[in-house]
């Protein structure tokens, strides 16, 4: 695909200072702009790459005023930045614009579908499943019997869905996730065996969530284990069993929560965090990464850090004086030796 | 499935105080009952939730004695608790009960099968591969060459047995697992470049062993990683080349260890637990979550926390320390002060 | 396969003691060899074994004096570890022999694939994807819109490839590897959703790199998250949106690298470190296991542990006056005491 400066800037209803025959075919940060690429300046920190771009296009906003001669030719806007993430948007739609139902799936005859929705080769949609409008099931997806699938949702390839599972609207689910296998739970018997204890529950995910590829979230034992409105989960997490995170909470890789405990809203927590299991954590909260949460956190908007995590201006403090153990010790000496 | 009152008191041998036609398809925590779901109360906690309650049958203990009117009809067992779980199990059983070998999943002809196998669309089964009676295999699955699968073991969708590797009998494999990958080994060159040392031995899983979804187990250089009888691993679990895990230790999420390393039997580790290669760890010992372990573990039923690990009573008290250190280098400061 | 003592002698141009038409099928330790293994004494420390090995054949070194009988066959040779080495090299050659396009895997029309590939049934092979010589991609692999794979690269069970990435030559990526997913970023908005920012990068993979089972790697948001020649990653591993990882740098499962974060060249990684976006580590930096990277290391050669990650000399100290803090707290007590 490739489009012209005339034709960009008419869909951002923008102003061509340059050559508007000069086509485009990939977009580029402005750093590592190469002939046939669009790119974009918002953060005047940048402004010195534009003089030696190669970017063939570059979005500016209207106020900008070149102080050097430029090559690529401008194309202004009131917000370069929201201009740019526009196309991008754009540019993404056409790529992921999957379409139509492959002969090499199999789709089970109790399976209802909506209109306009892709199925790739070798996906398997169990039996009772709904699929939504609009939705795109990539190859090897497995999606197990009587899961819902909510409208304009994406399954990338090889994520496997178990039964009676629940995935909102506008959801996109990346590679290789596991929705719905066994929570772990066994019951230890009096000759040191487990017994297995049946879980029996499922997943509910709600609208506007994307979860990363490989992460794991297992069934509840019995109720749902739920991921509310607007969670983002990073790759690799672990969502144990009957776990609830709250609206917009947004998690970051490697990180692992354990059986029952309940994610407030608005939260932020770094990459390989751990949290104990039946504990809550209220709305807001931060939590830097490679912490470990033993204990309920109750104030909202609580700022932490740590294992086991305390308040990230404590934690800091003792970061520093960690890394100065050495010293402290000695002048401890020091006193020791004067008396 | 819907089941009657009576229908459900004459399989736990239990008696009826409320109307026996009543139904339900489905179970539910007490709190969180709805109409058509059985519930059971077996914590005299959970008591008031009750006489609330909108399950429509509840299992009790016999010696239940109610103190208000109650709306749902009880099931009076000597067990509530065991009860329940019983039907838990039997609901599961019903639910996971897939049967049957799809004419689009792959076999070699070189493949033995026992009977009354379960073997999904799309899933691969490799030359010489021995597959045992009752055995269910999930769409997506693949088996490498020459793999062994003991009687009534589950292999959920899309897990990955790579060549030669022994898989016991009554085992449960969650969506995603890999076994018997490449283990990590390389050898440096003169030329800073890493020379790949080939991994030819495999992996062999024990009976009653349950592996938690996109865990990964790798093969051994030479000889076999071993799993051994009844252990449980969560989610996202990697065990490197020429491990050996001991009977029944139950080992959490994130947990990672490395090369040549042997975990005694009943042992109980915590989630994002490291363990360094090439060390021993005894028996029934117990390791907190986020722990790390960095040298053999000698004592049988060692309690270690930390990063590195050691003695949780001893790594309990220094925890306290260092959320407090700013008041101890404070009370430092005062004595220097003083001289 | 069964090769006798003088077959694999003469591959090896060793000298027989012993008896030349004993065969063996399989390759064994020389402290677990069983008959019909092959094993090798390199180590004297292991010669205690070779009294006693129930392997049919030894290799061993050529100035190697036996002080009692033995009833194995050896092989004597000039280096014993290198040829068994090399032994294991043809053996995983001839069992990783597979080749043959699969009736029952989907190619894309516009899809171009070199001499000699092996592609596995189930597999998925988009549009316009380029496929070198010697390719081996086994069942359920899935290779995205626009994909190229360099010759010789080997892309085991279930891996998933986003369209666009490009793979080098001689690569080896283990089953259930995610490679091109989304990068993890979100714009907050004002109302505390989160919106999606579009990524459009990609993923390059230079040769001879190798990717341990499960890990992922982002694509880029704009540009190319990068992997250069050489380099080798465990199990598990999370690789953010545009990072940049040097040349045969090596790193162990369950760390994390977050965004646009760069690390040198020949950097030896630790299982379950943590590294920070944004950063810049130089070449040749140790990070021990657990360890978190919060900014960048500028020195060369660095040996750093802890998290946050510190000079591992000072780190040490640390750690041993840590688990000492209770003793420590007591001589300041002791000093208070007295005044």
């Amino acid at each position: 695909m490739k489009f012209s400066a005339k034709q960009i800037a008419e869909v951002l209803n923008g102003k061509i200072d340059g050559n508007p025959d000069i086509t485009v075919n990939n977009l580029s940060k402005i750093e590592e702009g190469k002939e046939g690429t669009l790119s974009f300046l918002a953060n005047p920190k940048y402004t010195p790459y534009l003089y030696k771009t190669k970017a063939s296009i570059v979005i500016v906003n209207s106020d900008f005023v070149p102080e050097k001669e430029i090559t690529a030719t401008l194309i202004k806007v009131d917000d370069a930045y929201s201009a740019f993430a526009k196309l991008l948007d754009m540019y993404n739609e056409v790529k992921l614009n999957k379409s139509g139902v492959s002969t090499q799936a199999f789709i089970s005859e109790s399976a209802k579908t909506g209109k306009d929705i892709y199925l790739g080769e070798f996906a398997f949609i169990g039996e009772n499943v709904e699929i939504g409008d609009n939705v795109k099931i990539y190859p090897h997806a497995y999606i197990g019997d009587n899961v819902k699938i909510g409208d304009n949702t994406t399954i990338f390839a090889s994520v496997k869905i178990y039964s009676d599972c629940v995935i909102g609207k506008d959801c996109t689910i990346h590679a290789g996730v596991v929705i719905g296998s066994d929570g772990f739970g066994f019951a230890p018997q009096n000759d040191k065996n487990y017994k297995k204890i049946a879980q029996i529950g499922n997943v509910v995910i709600e609208d506007l969530v994307e979860i990363g590829s490989n992460t794991t979230i297992d069934r509840a034992t019995l109720g749902s284990t739920i991921i509310r409105k607007g969670v983002k989960l990073d790759n690799l997490i672990q969502v144990a069993h009957n776990v609830e995170i709250g609206e917009n909470t947004v998690i970051a890789a490697l990180t692992g929560i354990s059986g029952s405990s309940k994610i407030g809203k608005n939260c932020m927590i770094g990459g390989q965090v751990g949290i104990a299991g039946h504990i809550e954590i209220a709305d807001e909260v931060k939590v830097g990464a490679q912490s470990g949460i033993t204990s309920s956190v109750k104030k909202k908007g609580s700022v932490i850090l740590g294992s086991p995590a305390f308040d990230i201006f404590k934690s800091r403090k003792s970061i520093v004086y960690y890394r100065n153990f050495d010293s402290i010790v000695k002048r401890l000496k020091n006193l020791e030796d004067k008396f």
